[in-house]
């Protein structure tokens, strides 16, 4: 800069650092709370260089608080086993929910707002299924609500929708949003091996639970893809009327065949504005091109392609979870709440009600909300993958592709692979573009077939823009 | 959610819709501007659903506007030749900078501020060059500045560093910022033609400029990266200091040579801390490993890794250019500081100083920024490829090695392909790691002996991480 020219405007001028504390109360100290506060303590100072204010935690509070070391961080802090009294502390401006269960985070979310506080919370089943009340909530108290932590921990992939591209209008967004889930197919498509195989290693690695339904039947990512509809639309959808299909069915041989068509497999979580303007949203596995953008993410990587009517594709990848990730993005949010409250902070000094900190406005990014109806699922045209188990006998493939033919299906490819045993003879055929509902309703036909050893196992072959 | 539930708080309570009209007075009608208008104008209706406010287009400004075609805007709209009479205009909330010229876009910006005029800016030189003289007067007339537009048009890169990832601490960033080289980069990969080749046909596909300068030679990623070192550090550094290299002597044999290694080529922007604290930043081509993220990015796509000190790895990519991209990014900006006014409106209203409009703070993610002076280059430990234009005589391998010996650096391996003509003999080298300026000694030495066909080329054997 040319120092002459610089001198032009006051020198002195920059806003005077604020000498305010903003004070946070957290609740939880699991793996999620305790990175959080970690990442706290250890970016204090940048924070609070981007900030121009003092960043204080003052009270946290777990159930277990009083077996708990918490001498590492190394500066003295309020301990409390009962919620209430991190909410009802006048001192703190932000309660931070960290809890699991997903009754308490409520009672703690609606208590908080109640109290006037800013929340910010890691809890995706929470906002999945009380995201609207939460946003009425705050609007209605005027304070706001910070969710980043929950889809995709690492990633800023909230506030990449509603700032970065808060310019943009959405036709759709795609997610790898598990990464249990990713990290057991990247595993069976790299080492061969069987789903059961995939889980036992991804529970001795830490990236499955010992019950791994929640990840493997879709369930997590059921909740992350109605968040991402809601922030990506500002429709709040019923996370119940998702579909959804894990992937405890897919066998070793559906990647064998996947590489013979040039693909692979992931689970998919998709949000998209249907042909008709409705929204439609599902989670399932698909047969994804194998040079795509997320064939490439491996392991327990996360991943959300956005599509925008103007501005293209955009993707993110990084780490979806993790304790210290998921307290980067439960910071990230402490840090945007308390930059709006420096932010209005003269208007604050004058105004007598400090229960009301600021005025509310476009809670998690839309002023107006939807409450969304999905469109009905079915009506897409997609091109399929249609495995069959066999006991092998003359006459199959006719009377397959005859059911096919009568509900005027194309059969775009019939794929066998040799040296398999008669009995349990896996049997492939790809499907040509056809009304998902349509080719439902033959499969549907072909499960009553007597010679199928298992049932029929689809997947979308889907071209991912 | 449970309606009964949801009840027990007030629901009429959400924040009333704003009447208030927030207006725009935009700058430079090219390609970004008129890409701006036409998001804006498809856009409105979801943008105003986002913001609880009516934006409008009030003014625009175009030193040609009387022979341009503004009728499919389809509402009426000022036109004016003089941008002093936007940036005057008392009803303009935001003025929206959109003219290449630097000098002309500085006076437009510094004329915006001093009239309390918000600003966004799509002026990557303008920023790079005055940053920190706008984030000062920006700060010192209490109003905000928009500059997503600046770096990689339609990806939300630096709201994702600013307000995604506000609570990580960034120990580097690494950008392919430049879609005209990448392109380039990616044609000599995949059709083995020459550097001239695959310029011109950049050049045809309209990727490449008839002088492309600026982008062949790396200033352009300069001015983006000495921006994303800004903002992801806090620190405003001088655009100059910047150590840049292009990628005009980058050959196809150097792409076989790297094929040979499992790698490829891409021209790389680098902002870090290095070791000593300080921060590091060139723009330089490396070789980089072939299954890496970067090597996956192709044609005029750009892509952006950010690396923190707890979150990870986060990849960014998605598209660098073009009107409506950028004109995306224009428009989040916007919506951003809109989204501030609309949450003080209630104070504006009581403000009789209708020129402030609002408190500034932390403008582009810092309330406290420091003018930092860059670690001296050559510092680093790197593992260096070395390629060699020789005419052939004996003795050179013992010449170039003994030069090494003396300088302490082992040579790695030695790579010669067969079939070249004696006189201009590609002979290629890799470095064990070596400190940056100890290579270079050696390569200089090297590059006085008599028998190089033409000056050495190293590149950086670089593992991102």
């Amino acid at each position: 800069m040319n120092r002459n020219e610089s001198a032009r405007f006051p020198r002195s001028a920059p806003a005077p650092p604020s000498r305010r504390t903003i004070r946070i109360g957290l609740i939880g100290v699991g793996t999620v709370g305790t990175g959080t506060i970690r990442v706290l303590v250890e970016h204090r100072r940048e924070l609070e260089r981007r900030l121009g204010c003092r960043l204080e935690l003052k009270k946290i509070c777990s159930r277990s608080i009083h077996r708990k070391d918490i001498s590492w961080i190394g500066q003295p802090v309020e301990t409390t086993a009962d919620w209430k009294q991190v909410v009802r502390d006048p001192e703190v401006d932000i309660v931070v929910e960290l809890v699991g269960e997903p009754k308490t985070a409520l009672a703690i979310a609606r208590a908080a707002l109640d109290a006037h506080k800013h929340l910010v919370t890691a809890n995706k089943q929470l906002v999945a299924e009380h995201g609207l009340e939460l946003v009425e909530h705050a609007a209605a108290a005027r304070v706001s609500l910070g969710i980043e932590a929950c889809v995709a921990g690492g990633m800023p992939i909230l506030h990449a929708i509603r700032e970065g591209l808060s310019g943009e209008h959405f036709r759709a967004v795609y997610g790898i949003l598990n990464g249990t889930t990713n990290y057991i197919l990247t595993e069976m498509e790299q080492r061969c091996c069987s789903f059961r195989e995939a889980l036992r290693e991804a529970q001795a690695a830490g990236y499955a639970e010992p019950d791994p339904t929640m990840d493997v039947e879709g369930y997590d990512a059921r909740y992350k893809i109605a968040i991402l509809a809601m922030i990506s639309f500002g429709q709040a959808v019923e996370v119940g009327e998702i579909p959804v299909e894990g992937i405890t069915r897919i066998s070793q041989i559906d990647f064998a065949y996947a590489h013979q068509l040039r693909r692979t497999i992931r689970l998919i979580a998709t949000a998209r504005r249907s042909s008709g303007g409705r929204l439609e949203a599902f989670v399932r596995p698909m047969m994804i091109p194998a040079d795509g953008p997320f064939a490439g993410i491996h392991g327990a990587t996360n991943g959300v392609l956005l599509v925008g009517n103007k501005g293209g594709n955009t993707l993110i990848t990084g780490r979806g979870a993790g304790g210290e990730p998921t307290g980067v993005a439960v910071l990230s949010d402490v840090v945007e709440i308390a930059r709006e409250m420096v932010r209005s902070q003269a208007s604050l000094a004058r105004r007598p009600d400090r229960r009301r900190p600021q005025a509310g406005t476009s809670v998690l990014g839309y002023a107006h909300w939807h409450r969304a109806k999905l469109a009905p699922s079915g009506e897409s045209v997609i091109r399929t993958y249609l495995r069959l188990v066999v006991r092998d006998r003359p006459g199959i493939l006719a009377r397959v592709s005859g059911i096919f033919a009568r509900h005027h299906i194309n059969i775009d490819s019939v794929l066998q692979e040799p040296n398999h045993p008669k009995r349990r003879l896996p049997f492939v055929m790809t499907l040509e573009p056809g009304r998902e509902k349509h080719v439902a309703q033959a499969v549907a036909e072909i499960a009553r077939l007597p010679f199928l050893a298992e049932p029929p196992l689809t997947m979308p072959l889907a071209e991912l823009p």
